[in-house]
């Protein structure tokens, strides 16, 4: 292995994900932390541990101070995770003019695809339909209106660098178009640092389908097969599975196959995903490409047995891949259900605090990627998210089963969770029957009609209340 | 399914495991408990739970009271689990009296199997091969010498009701013998309540390779592969392995077959275990049948992806199994590491109390199945086995690579445990070459000479450090 030392540039669960892989590779890893961040378990699985800012976010957020700490701390490598600055290819850039090897792809490969009408043309060089949109960004308003009305209402509105579901409004109409694009322009400045916008037509209530792809410095290219993550509440995904239970063996291949193509033609390199909309006439236009690996990745993990990130540092390392598309089969069905502190019946309002007991769940076809522990305080400066639940079974009837069980062996006490609510989702018919678009959520409002029987509490009760259970008081 | 309610005749992990299978079954289960268990992680996972016995032991050992319990509390059938009265015809017997449904074989297998000589019988009928030993049971000590001399030293004289290490003692001549003759009878009459001994060849350092088998009422038998279980110390396994990474393919098939054969030949419903001694002359020879699910069925299912305990409860039930041998098939390997509370540097003195902190391992490949929690307190009753620690892997390699990082992953304060003594076989260089057979522990006391970090603690030390720390006090 070519790579001893690797930073981490992220926190909590991911960073914890990264940190176990090097140490299976027998690589040394360092973590980072904000102040707020000192007790999160990264900060203790990772080898050494450095604190790179006293408020919340600059530290995760300098792309300079970060290298410097690579280069400082004797680091050959760095891995981004996701979020922050996964997809900056600034990153990607400084760490080649230092000498330490990004963990993903060129600065340049980041560039062309986090520009979304550049993927466009991407996928279309490569033979992958699009869904009909806009000629490159919009000059100004007349200019939407005029290609929305050849397109056809309704249209999306998005932001050319955007991403995450940020910067994205659906227009039934004209009106609503000319009221969202300063709007769209407005929210893409702040979050993204550029006005450009495109407009696609509006599939309405697609299935979201994306694949992943690994692909090494020496011209190797697979996929590992399929995700579906229909299960979104405003575009942000919550539970996700492979394989799609609503794809055919033929259209499995297909767009594995899609997925490749694109992949070679922006001459990618590492973990990367396409990612798709699959119609209600069942046809698949891409959507954009992820150029780093996702919160999802682990069903891919699940179904394939491959070893998601290990890869993406092997490939990093300049190792060729291990495997060729033969060597790679699915077994089962994986779900990956997103542990949010939130308060689903409110709003989704984030839960916050401390975690007064954690119980995780266990026993077969169960793995938890947690950041937390009995006693952890979640600070409220980052994603809700506080642990993923994957659940693996031989069917998809028994996978639905199953995640059932764990979710109910799983216990956080102290802060709301999305627990309860995918219990409902869980019962419903469409979800058991392995029919569900991206209008679920929105469609099945009665979901959030549980009782929710978890109660925030504080450490010193719930410590107190096991010493005198255990103590017979 | 026919089956609606289960009685979990047992405790700890596996009454806590048939209770996550019931609930994927749909099924109610009913817990039952000693004073000394009330606070056990089983009775929260049942969906009932009553005490039978003020004291630790006479509920879980009296099988009237039990089957009285199941039919009060509506349950049609019973799972044993393993220990305690699991190969215990009577109760399989009583259970078919009063019409509740044995989850395991009937009592006639039970017998056939559980007396060591008749099983020899049996497996020799079956055209298996078993060791050189004696024509049944030994009459006197002069008898033993007699027929010692005819199979040659050294040999091994057997209790022919015993089981799980117990009741054997290996005699190098026929000083030995005589020895040890009295004593073998001593222990089987209080272990086993029967003073029949029988005596058989000792082969040297074999490796211990076992095949699970399920067989329904409908006369389908299949095996899931085979379980390498040489890593043993004193005749109790510690890391169970599979499949084994000794066997050849050929060799793999030839053991799954004779394993069918002496299953057929016995007539044997439900899941269990053929096992076998593997010579260095690689020979099998048949050692016994396993009439009950075994502590290490886990890293079977983490192979194949097949729920054991879920296949017991749907052969109890009159269901013809849900596969045929052409639909099995394995992947990758899976390592069981028995979590046990003891201290392996002070001769594995159990290291019963509380554990102060528990943080479990995660990741991927990664299966925890334990019954234990922040602030539980171990009772010196039972075994000192507390968690099972389960590492799945593409390849052999990665599963030690793997089940380093999930060995250190784990934590328990609190109490000493077998995890620093298994992170050092892990490194032994036969443990990573994958030949080792049962004289390993022995045959490497230098692995014993390790520095241990985990420390006793209590948990009034633990929260209020926890607490200090996150006040940052």
């Amino acid at each position: 292995m070519a790579i001893k030392k690797v930073l981490i540039a992220n926190r909590g669960e991911i960073a914890v994900r990264i940190a176990r892989a090097c140490k299976e590779l027998g690589i040394r890893s360092v973590a980072v932390y904000s102040e707020a961040d000192q007790y999160s378990l990264h900060v203790k699985k990772a080898d050494e541990s450095y604190q790179i800012s006293k408020d919340p976010l600059s530290g995760y957020l300098n792309p300079h101070h970060l290298v410097n700490l690579a280069v400082e701390t004797g680091c050959d490598a760095l891995h981004p995770g996701y979020g922050f600055l996964s997809e900056n290819a600034e990153l990607a850039a400084i760490c080649q003019q230092r000498g330490v090897t990004f963990v993903g792809p060129s600065s340049e490969a980041i560039s062309a695809m986090g520009d979304k009408t550049q993927a466009r043309k991407t996928a279309i060089a490569a033979g992958v339909p699009v869904t009909p949109g806009s000629e490159g960004n919009l000059d100004d308003v007349e200019d939407a209106v005029r290609q929305a009305e050849d397109v056809g209402y309704p249209v999306m509105l998005k932001a050319t660098s955007g991403g995450g579901g940020r910067g994205i409004r659906r227009c039934d109409n004209e009106k609503e178009l000319r009221q969202n694009y300063e709007r769209v322009i407005s929210e893409a400045t702040k979050a993204f640092g550029s006005a450009e916008v495109f407009l696609e037509k509006c599939i309405i209530e697609p299935r979201h389908i994306e694949v992943q792809v690994l692909a090494d410095h020496h011209g190797n290219v697979v996929h590992l097969y399929e995700r579906d993550c229909s299960i979104q509440r405003r575009n942000q995904k919550l539970i996700e599975v492979a394989p799609s239970p609503q794809l055919s063996e033929e259209q499995r291949e297909t767009i594995g196959n899609l997925a490749i193509q694109v992949t070679r033609q922006c001459g990618y390199v590492n973990a990367g995903t396409v990612e798709f909309l699959l119609d209600h006439d069942d046809s698949f236009y891409f959507m954009e490409m992820n150029t780093r690996v996702q919160v999802e990745h682990t069903i891919t993990e699940e179904i394939t047995g491959i070893d998601i990130i290990k890869s993406q540092i092997r490939i990093a390392a300049g190792e060729p891949l291990e495997f060729s598309q033969a060597d790679i089969s699915y077994r089962g069905f994986a779900a990956q259900f997103r542990i949010n502190a939130e308060d689903p019946k409110n709003g989704f309002l984030p839960s916050f605090g401390r975690i007064s007991r954690y119980y995780s769940a266990g026993g077969p076809g169960v793995r938890t990627d947690a950041a937390m522990y009995t006693g952890y305080e979640i600070p409220p400066y980052y994603d809700s998210m506080c642990a993923k639940l994957i659940v693996w079974a031989r069917e998809w009837p028994e996978l639905v089963a199953r995640s059932r069980r764990a979710l109910s062996d799983m216990a956080i006490y102290g802060v709301h969770t999305t627990i309860p609510y995918y219990q409902q989702i869980l019962n419903h018919p469409d979800f058991q029957a392995g029919t569900f678009n991206t209008g679920f959520v929105e469609r099945n409002p009665q979901l959030l009609e549980y009782s929710d029987k978890s109660r925030p509490e504080s450490i010193a009760t719930a410590v107190a209340a096991a010493i005198a259970a255990q103590a017979g008081l």
